[in-house]
């Protein structure tokens, strides 16, 4: 293609809109433009760059036998209100309503779509095992939409779908895919990790994401250098650091003490001169409108994820000053586990077996010292903590890393969580009606264009890898006036075509520093310049990625570009 | 692929929803399942064909310069507002609210979108010609979805906006579209027509609809066998039909008389003696919110859209019986333009030189002979009337053909309509502020899937094209059992993904009649059976289309296939 010709509206000044590198170079790469807010518009160097990554989503999810089909963006209410999730999604799903009055909402996701599907076609377990995917725009309506194409509220997702007869099926079902992802975000030259996450609203007993580690993500990722494991921080487990100092082993009762305006646990842990550690921090939590009161060391913090879990609640959150004082007649920061009644307590695991410690009197402006899990009141121990830095590894005992980062993928084993509710089962060998058992697989190929920038960048644009960027090489005649350059420009370009390569020809009538500062800008990964050498027969190869250049012949020159390109 | 791991759910049965032929197919070949009214899934075998759709859209958008984008579905109300076309599409426009109570609507279309891209972007005369397209999803709130996938509320479409600095550069986008439609229906195997049209809601000068013959349309255009001119009916031009009486000569005035119970144009024929040529139909119509009395041949029907473009009016309807009652004392049967005050009067250009005709007298139960344009009342002439059966060619003379059509691309001079609106302005050459000229151009990749389907089937079921089919070929063993039989086959199936051939191996322990009538069903262009020829090294090739059948040496078979689908 003719650069001369295309739309490529590049920008020189920042965008005092976008705050990450991915957003400000897509915005100043001419690659985007917003429309509204959260939604945008691609450009030609978005779109051409999209079809390739599509392609490779499409090649892999092909290969682990995955049947591609379309679904319907406009659904029905009735589907989401047989799974539940019709009011489940609360705001986040875009509601409309037909002419004639008819509920719809915008996907967001189809497990409902394809389970409809599913049951009205599967009747057997020979039509078993399957996968179906889709590569097709949802919507969701985020309360925040931000960092350009990384949180918005409509995106290209290829969502699959999995159906077996068995659990051991679902099982290589998730393997197939995630070994289909670790194949697409190699192919996109990605570095990334994959964790153990939670399934929040989508159900189901397994999930894994795939994470890239960036500043601009809105994830935690919990990473152990030394075996590997790795955990979304809402889900990962940790030693819990050790005591500053032990519990007084003497075997008493609870004692009253004054505490006044001694509100937090650093407050109290100044006032006693006890470390936070030995303080016992106790939360008014609402799980599914019914209060919990969540018990954890002093210096821990609540994962409210892995307290969701404990509680099996759909919705949890931190309770109101207001709820608080009128449930339990006094204020949060004097609140505690003794003599509490009508409320279920739950503790963290790092409780167990501590004696002697300080927490709230249920008066305000009093505290107990001296007060025993067990023996001073009842609760049910759960794993409820976020990882904090300085955490070790639960495996190995090597200090736990926590890093920021992009979801680029989110595989799942949901389980029966659908065929349940929607009623999808087909007979067995014997005859008889089994449930099938579902997984549920999802990429977002906008966040796999924004990864790639965060990780392939520097201070003049983006440096995407050829398998994605949107032309591999730019062929740039230093000026196009000089009839030799631009003959000399036309046959490499055609060369490369002619090998295949996806060329472009800079045949702007620009100064070379201009011409140099846009290739650059939109991340083509080759250039190859014609300019003075050419008398000796030599043009410049230039790899994007350092900005390495060497002369080859101009003959030679398309071939380089392929050979270097293949060994990406 | 292996039939036997694929979701391909045909059905033996009739579906009592479906009345059209493709929609009859295309769910008992198992393309696709409805969702909700208009709302439809594609499953894997029309996704495939699909994807060979968009495929070769593409490549013809491509080779004509067109740079792909992909706009979003959620338009804000905002541009909608400056186009003045969030009033004027109605009910036809799903619109929602966001959390924060902000107007959206579902794009049903994208000139806005496109336009305040290019306001945003575009300076310079030297920044044109632009053609901007994509393959993305529409929204339109059908009032009555029918037909399967040819009136639906959700669809793909192929849409594409030129941008020139002057007319003639509109004129040869508008011709480079004009040429990459007749390829694209060329390679998808559609016989087609292109058609003068209306231009509708769309605005703009001038437009071409490519209609496909098919008694599932919903279109009627008008085509003459002669001289190869052909339009929509709703544009289309012809010349009257004789009268069947000459008018009666002598320079009379009006005569007032009475009509007892004479309503209709017949009733008056029947009534007068006189046939319905020398009668005058007086139409109260209303055309934005006026009343404007029609006048025709009694023989002749009113076309709204020639109706509205000559009132220049953006909505135009009948009068309600109330509506006429109140403005002119009179009911509809009794209206005539003699006396009338204070109403735009439009006449038919078939009255232009008539003399002593009959109508209304503007007084129940009466009518008047002896009525001549222009001496008894003023009326402005316009080609107003609708082509009908055995009316003749305005080039030609020779009688015009009207057929039912699908509509499947449409393509506009947008002109400066939306230049005009949402100020879409560049410099010129002199430094000169200057309107930017559009078009635009859209396919229904739908439509062509059904009217391909409407085109070329038979009673056993599709017979698509090889360039859109799901696959090109099918590999049948007869008996899956016979080991020599499914050797030969798996390595006939080799031979046909060698050559590049999309191949299907029908592995289903299923009985040879049941593959073959699945593989006639869903419209396999070209099938391989081996059977009991095979032990003197033959296999059948059956081309679906005629179902031709013929036997060839085992070690040709691939080959045979690929020289037959490169010759279509």
């Amino acid at each position: 293609m003719l650069w001369s010709t295309l739309f490529i509206p590049t920008l020189r000044e920042l965008s005092a809109e976008a705050e990450v590198v991915s957003h400000q170079l897509l915005l100043r790469a001419g690659y985007i433009r917003q429309l509204a807010a959260g939604v945008y518009s691609h450009l030609f160097l978005s779109q051409r760059t999209l079809l390739k990554i599509t392609g490779i989503v499409r090649e892999e999810m092909d290969r682990i036998g995955g049947q591609e089909m379309l679904l319907p963006a406009l659904n029905p209410a009735e589907v989401w209100k047989e799974s539940g999730r019709w009011d489940l999604m609360g705001d986040n799903m875009f509601r409309l309503k037909d002419r004639f009055q008819r509920d719809l909402c915008l996907g967001m996701t189809h497990e409902e779509v394809m389970t409809s599907i599913a049951r009205g076609e599967l009747r057997s377990y020979k039509q078993l095992p399957q996968i179906w995917y889709q590569i097709q725009t949802k919507f969701r309506d985020e309360l925040r939409p931000k960092s350009g194409l990384l949180r918005v509220r409509q995106f290209i997702m290829k969502d699959s779908y999995s159906f077996d007869l068995a659990p051991e099926g679902l099982d290589a079902a998730f393997d197939k895919h995630f070994q289909a992802y670790c194949r697409i975000f190699d192919r996109c030259g990605l570095s990334y990790v994959a964790v153990e996450a939670d399934s929040g609203a989508m159900g189901g007993s397994q999930s894994t994401e795939f994470m890239v580690a960036s500043d601009a993500g809105e994830d935690f990722v919990v990473t152990c250098s030394k075996c590997g494991y790795s955990a979304n921080l809402e889900k990962a487990i940790a030693q819990a650091s050790p005591l500053a100092q032990p519990d007084p082993p003497e075997d008493t009762s609870p004692e009253k003490f004054h505490t006044p305006g001694q509100k937090t646990i650093a407050d109290l842990a100044a006032f006693t001169k006890l470390p936070e550690t030995s303080q016992m921090k106790s939360l008014v939590m609402v799980a599914d409108n019914k209060p919990v009161l969540a018990l954890l060391r002093g210096d821990h913090q609540l994962s409210e994820t892995k307290f969701a879990a404990s509680m099996k609640a759909r919705e949890v959150r931190t309770a109101l000053a207001h709820e608080i004082v009128q449930w339990f007649g006094a204020e949060p920061g004097s609140l505690g586990p003794v003599g509490m009644k009508n409320i279920a307590i739950v503790a963290d695991t790092a409780l167990e077996g501590r004696v002697n410690m300080i927490a709230g009197a249920n008066q305000d402006d009093y505290h107990l010292r001296g007060v025993t899990p067990g023996r001073d009141f009842k609760a049910d121990f759960y794993d409820l903590r976020q990882v904090a830095t300085g955490d070790r590894c639960a495996n190995c005992g090597e200090v736990l890393a926590i890093q920021k980062t992009i979801e680029v993928g989110h595989i799942f084993k949901l389980g029966y969580k659908y065929s349940d509710s929607m009623g999808l089962k087909v007979l067995n060998a014997a005859g008889e009606e089994v449930k099938v058992i579902m997984g549920s697989y999802g990429i977002g190929l906008e966040r796999i264009l924004s990864a790639a920038i965060e990780q392939h960048h520097d201070k003049d644009g983006m440096s995407l890898p050829a398998s994605i960027a949107p032309f591999t090489v730019v062929v740039t005649p230093v000026y196009i006036a000089d009839n030799d350059q631009r003959h000399a420009a036309e046959e490499i370009y055609r060369n490369c075509k002619d090998l295949g390569l996806d060329a472009l020809l800079d045949d702007r009538d620009e100064r070379a520093g201009v011409k140099f500062k846009d290739a650059e800008l939109i991340g083509i990964p080759y250039r190859i310049t014609i300019g003075k050498k050419l008398a000796q027969g030599q043009v410049e190869l230039v790899t994007r990625r350092g900005k390495i250049s060497r002369d080859v012949n101009v003959g030679d020159a398309a071939r380089e570009v392929a050979k270097a390109a293949a060994q990406v």
